[in-house]
């Protein structure tokens, strides 16, 4: 199961009811909170996340607005007298720019933090437990930068109980053989095929997190199929100029991103502030691509 | 004139409705920050601060919540194109963790940053134009801390028009010796005394704010007589043991200090989060002393 809150969504400096890029994201029963800009721990309280349940943090730039609500976050787990590790990815700099403000507040927290300073432009695995895997998508942007994709693991079929029920014979001393993958001889010497005996189990479920970049197609093959892609969309087609300046995309070349990929769900976000109304990103996204939502400070996405 | 807006008010870490420390205060038309906790620019967006007009920042110690929305801040006026010069006022090390937080985002500023670093555990004046005076209240905390008091200077006295008319040989080449404080020799001989030839200018108004501390009655000096004293105080006295502990003050304590520096009004603020309803901090610190506000976020106080 994925579950997404979106924290903050909007670029450049927080406004009244801006607030910069923050998610925090639920898959396969795994807490990640990605980019962190000012003003996200707020946000974590408004929103009723879990400070606790989170032990990674995946920080996609070091531009303010992704990064610098970062450690206050920390000087607050230590505050909160945290004593889990917090592991943190993000470009390389981030722990030194990190611990000196810390060391300047003397905030003294009983936890270890792990930095893991990225540099390589390829895709890479960064993460993996017994649930997940985390890759990087290398954007293009103004400085160095990574997309994020989540993954669930493959899960172990289900028995079919049903089926199963058929064969007398079968005992539970089979079940974990079954489980396995594992045809099943009976005394006769039938072979029962695993297939008959189990459930597919559902597939696995998938996220990609893609901003801050200009358009970027060979991202493609990385988030190929992805379940859900959130992927920023600061201008309209209007300001393509502003777009390829900055290395920001628009909203058609966010939805050609998620159309060339077979994405099942594509969320804008990042917006400027010169578009007071989001609804526009929207309406022109879906000249491209049909399932489009707009990112706002509160909205859940839920994939079963 | 005097108007002072609290942005942020509430201790330690923020949460839905509480905004660490920042104050705007305009003083004879001059405008200066005061304190920059996380989310501080955005609390400056909702209470309508005009960004432009400030031009000097004080920070009182290195706190994250006194301190970590400083370079957001000044992330955010390079964004806005700014060009003047920004002064910024704050304990030793304020420049270098900022700044190496302003180079990693790659934060180019068209404006110069000018920090004035403090290091004296004495009262100094640290700012000073035509209208304004700046000094510090040195103050006890786990850190280095200097609270700041505001003073507007003296004004010149203005002409009593309906006296001078009464002198028909008094003419205007004479106004600026009046207004410069001389006597006026008619040609009769007749010295007319300055006093009755002008009114006498409003009083100096004056503004201390104190923040972080614990009780330390050796400040009441420096205050003495300000017209409108802003003194945190995190605990009720049922935690005075905590007070103590965390060099914080009770409401009681600020009060004493309000007293004993004959203050003519008291803002109480920087509260804890274990008190969800803070007129408690008025009612207690009203046992000593009168005239107790509560600062609140987009609270204003206005004093002519």
């Amino acid at each position: 199961m994925i579950n997404l809150t979106i924290l903050g969504c909007h670029s450049a400096t927080p406004r009244a009811n801006a607030f910069p890029t923050a998610q925090y994201l639920e898959i396969n029963n795994k807490h990640f909170l990605i980019d962190c800009g000012e003003g996200t721990q707020r946000q974590m309280r408004k929103y009723k996340v879990g400070f606790s349940k989170i032990n990674h943090i995946f920080i996609s730039h070091l531009h303010g607005d992704h990064y610098y609500g970062l450690v206050g976050l920390l000087s607050t787990y230590g505050m909160l007298s945290r004593e889990k590790e917090m592991h943190i990815y993000g470009p390389k700099g981030i722990q030194k720019a990190t611990m000196q403000m810390l060391k300047i507040s003397e905030s003294h927290a009983k936890f270890n933090m792990v930095f893991h300073e990225l540099t390589s432009k390829e895709s890479e695995l960064i993460y993996e437990d017994d649930k997940v895997t985390v890759t990087t998508i290398p954007l293009n942007h103004r400085v160095y930068t990574n997309g994020y994709l989540f993954k669930e693991k493959e899960k172990p079929r289900k028995l079919n109980m049903l089926n199963i029920s058929g064969y007398p014979e079968i005992d539970k001393a089979d079940y974990l053989n079954i489980k396995a993958g594992r045809d099943i001889t009976l005394t006769s010497g039938e072979v029962v095929p695993n297939k008959s005996l189990t459930l597919d189990p559902p597939k696995p479920l998938s996220y990609a997190f893609c901003s801050d970049t200009s358009y970027k197609p060979d991202i493609v093959p990385i988030i190929k199929d992805v379940d859900l892609l959130y992927h920023e969309s600061t201008f309209l087609a209007d300001r393509q100029d502003l777009a390829k300046k900055t290395k920001h995309s628009t909203s058609i070349e966010a939805a050609k991103i998620a159309k060339d990929a077979s994405a099942k769900e594509l969320i804008l976000g990042h917006f400027s502030g010169r578009y007071p109304d989001t609804t526009v990103f929207q309406k022109e996204a879906k000249t491209v691509f049909d399932n489009v939502s707009l990112a706002k400070p509160g909205a859940k996405f839920t994939l079963k």
